[in-house]
């Protein structure tokens, strides 16, 4: 018989709202397996990689903002979902992640996929609980309904993130043949209520002091996900205010009224930087992608930098950072737009002057560009149909973005694996996503990251709604583009690593219809074709001269000096 | 310009003659390439995929029993090792990791691949070193030039295991173009001698006595690499003493003269278990694959379990240990050898008769079996050539080859990644032990292991020594066999976990020979070709019914009750 304990996992889960669960096959972990299969709440998927089924827990996630549920067997099959756990961590995605194991007397006893379990993600969980392996103690039974909630209510706390139970099961696995599983609706769940961070009105009263004494504001948007409420509430602040927003390629801005999309384009100019300098910064969202914009923040600060981040959390990613606001951007937006100011209007306008100009430049340069990979981007961007989620891999790919900038007002969502920016899991964070939005959902990816997770598409799940469009310049093309390896002898074995392959068999391995193209005219022909409706989903490669591409990035930036 | 410290560690490296290099491409860990590509005693590889790199690795340190050396960037890069480290811990393989870091004071600041990399592998490395970031003061060079001594030593200190040297690098990464990287020949390197462990005489005496009083000894091999003079040695010992020896499929003993090496057939038997009750148990070696052998023993316990351990570890395998030994093998049985004793030769005999019963039962099996995975390991096993290193997957092929046995006198060593039994990283493993010999090298693996770890193939240096035989049922068949999860709903969607993938195309993009066949008159042919020398590596995917697998397979184990 199956202990109730471990079914009521599966019931405990239901009643906390989730709604996805990521099964990796494996003995040891086969109760519960069975009980979330069993329970007519969920309806499991199962792959077989671990590596991949915790990235594409983690697109589910990003999609839902409620915690996937990941379920593997002991041993080193936990240890696979680590590089997506950290990923996790950092995004601060929830993830309620469930490693079956050995009875604790059973570890270093050179027996079959027993490791050291416990705590075995380190300091990217949230937290960790070890379970307890016998249940007849009521206190035992309270620990495991405890934990169980514990764990759910931290993976979905702000700042949400993933949180680890681990459970050692001992035999008998599997029920008895025929035996109905029971699950206990009245099991206690503990839930909990959120807050709303504010600040006293005295407080509200001496920021919006402090803030009419700045002249030259500037608001600096990191990574998050789309929201238009706050793309029009920052709207109407920034332009009452007349304050300059630099919305980087990650943050979901791109539709925003006046938005200066093209920081990188910008920044690395040969202009005198010192009239963009600000005397107030205010930011808000994660990460950014923008090397030049961080570079110019650290070698021109502001006098003060306050950074609206409910965690509370210290990352003084500019290194200015003076004041952090604990608060929502919205309930920031809402108090702060009734403050006085008169803000410089010619510091806006040369931020915009400076946008403009450089909008022209990336046209101009598009039009006489060879097939390399900014122009393929900026074809790719524009083709792109109206509403989808567009997810993109690491290294040059998001970089290429960011240069030629979203099209705006087509309601696009950007996502990227920012958290530890690793190469590893873009395609299975992408499936992932896909299977949970009715989107269109667009992964533009280089051969790197595509083959490093090709995993990521062994799975019988894939959604029609998938494209995966693989620029293929068989290497790591971005070694090329920086001074440093470039002029190093090891430059094509150890950095840009080339590699052959070619994504035609493993498109035709799982099932995606396959285009391929390698010139402009057949890439125009073949977008809007791509982009329609389909049963089965689609992958794209575009085959680049990764020397004709490495010229042709150092023109764009030499054009960009000039 | 690069800091000297970061080119000593490539010169420490080769003082301590370390032989092998398994970089994976990076920025943050350029410095470290470069040293290790620059040394004239090293010719590093580059592999992409930091999870195969890693199985690769230990693939080569199995062979070579020195520590390879693993670099990466910063990020979830390292993330990627950490299965392979898990099995290098357990197997206690040697390995040097080495993952390069963002400056300390950069993390939790958002910036990009930054990761908690201080001690990242937790309890799965022997120790965890954070090198300084700053190297002026002499105390810091100081702590730089141990460190690195001391994880070298720790690596090869018995028992063997992963290492792991956490080194903290700030920009600049490259040298400045066409500058001469120095190795400075004179810097200090730590050494340590090795020790024998011996009893004292009057030890050994107390021993010899006590072993006097036993009548039924019994000798039981767990995991180990093939040695020749152990098996000489251990045989003498057995027949002076009449002591019946069961090696365990993967003890590599198979070639010991009147060994029992199929323990899993004899004790699948519904005979009186009674008769083959050891008194005293004498064992050796690592984990066994054998659970009919570790059940019997916890059912028919020994009055004294002797084992041999230098490590003096307390792994209690078969809930008897009543004596660690911590001396080797070799000595044990030089001073034991002329012990005087009496043992029961009936109870030798009766060993005997079991085995030899059993290989008949085997050959009547195979003789009428259809085309099922007990008779293809049989079918593949007998073609293996002379002196080859075979290298078996977990799950059901392992237990196969246990069934059937390990053909004799051809000086064939078996592999299997039994430290934590995983079935991820077998295709990198075996890749990395043929790098490493020149003996033909052939993974027998299924297609789960095999699709998992398919990215052990994206590697520029496939060696022609290299033979991949596929056992493809498309699914993880072990499932199948087992009551518990065959009596399920879940098992074809949940455990078996229906995949349709063939190996052809993967073959393909790697460029391997590929062969495939579904009956014995093909494979029979096949054989002898596929072995074969060649000028590239090839690849056999073998197609099996799973349905009739598991009928066949239970058709043999009621042979076997029989």
């Amino acid at each position: 018989m199956v202990l109730p304990e471990i079914n009521s996992i599966a019931e405990i889960c239901a009643q906390h709202k989730i709604e996805d669960v990521v099964l990796s096959p494996g003995s040891r972990c086969a109760p519960i397996t069975i009980a979330f299969n069993r329970h007519p709440q969920f309806s499991p998927i199962t792959l077989s990689d671990e590596r991949a089924a915790a990235f594409t827990a983690l697109g589910m996630s990003l999609e839902t903002d409620k915690p996937s549920v990941l379920v593997c067997t002991s041993g080193s099959a936990a240890y696979n979902y680590a590089p997506a756990v950290a990923e996790a961590f950092f995004a601060q995605v929830p993830l309620l992640v469930i490693t079956a194991d050995r009875p604790p007397e059973w570890v270093d006893q050179m027996d079959g996929q027993t490791i050291r379990q416990s705590g075995i993600f380190g300091k990217h969980v949230k937290k960790s609980f070890d379970l307890p392996v016998d249940h007849q103690h009521p206190d035992a039974k309270w620990q495991f309904n405890r934990q169980v909630n514990e764990a759910i209510l931290e993976a979905n706390s702000f700042p949400k993130g993933p949180v680890h139970l681990n459970i050692p099961i001992r035999e008998p696995f599997y029920p008895e043949k025929g035996e109905a599983i029971k699950f206990d609706a009245s099991c206690r769940v503990i839930k909990k209520r959120s807050v709303l961070n504010d600040f006293s009105p005295q407080v509200w009263e001496e920021l919006k002091q402090e803030f009419s004494l700045y002249s030259k504001p500037l608001i600096v948007l990191g990574q998050q996900k789309l929201r238009a409420d706050l793309i029009e509430s920052l709207g109407q602040f920034s332009s009452k205010h007349q304050i300059p927003v630099i919305a980087d390629g990650i943050s979901n801005f791109h539709d925003l009224e006046d938005v200066i999309s093209l920081p990188d384009n910008i920044l690395i100019g040969n202009q005198d930087k010192k009239p963009l300098q600000p005397d107030l910064l205010i930011t808000f969202g994660a990460s950014v992608i923008s090397k030049p914009l961080k570079q110019f923040l650290r070698s021109y600060p502001p006098n003060a930098q306050w950074h609206l981040e409910e965690t509370g959390m210290t990352a003084d990613t500019f290194q200015c950072l003076t004041e952090i606001l604990p608060v929502s951007p919205a309930t920031f937006l809402q108090h702060m737009k009734e403050a006085s100011t008169s803000f410089s209007s010619p510091y806006f306008q040369l931020w915009q002057q400076e946008q403009k100009r450089q909008r022209e430049k990336l046209q101009a340069f598009v039009e006489v560009s060879p097939f390399t990979e900014i122009k393929i981007a900026h074809q790719i961007l524009n083709h792109l149909p109206q509403d989808s989620l567009l997810h993109l891999s690491n290294s040059m790919t998001v970089r290429n973005v960011n240069f030629v900038g979203i099209p705006v007002q087509k309601n696009i969502e950007i996502a990227c694996n920012r958290g530890t920016s690793g190469i590893d899991g873009s395609n299975s964070t992408a499936i992932g996503a896909a299977m949970k939005t009715e989107r269109l959902t667009t992964l533009i990816t280089g051969d790197m990251a595509f083959f490093y997770d090709r995993n990521g598409l062994w799975n019988n799940y894939l959604p029609a709604n998938l494209r995966i469009i693989v620029i293929n310049n068989h290497a790591g093309g971005i070694f090329g583009l920086i001074q440093g390896p470039r002029e190093q002898e090891e430059l094509a074995t150890y950095f840009e690593t080339h590699q052959q392959l070619k994504a035609k068999n493993t498109a035709e391995d799982f099932n995606l219809d396959y285009f391929s193209c390698s010139d402009f005219k057949a890439l125009n022909t073949l977008l809007p074709d791509f982009f329609k409706a389909s049963e089965r989903p689609k992958l794209l490669e575009i085959f680049v001269d990764k020397e004709e591409n490495k010229s042709s990035f150092d023109q764009f930036k030499a054009h960009l000096k000039g």
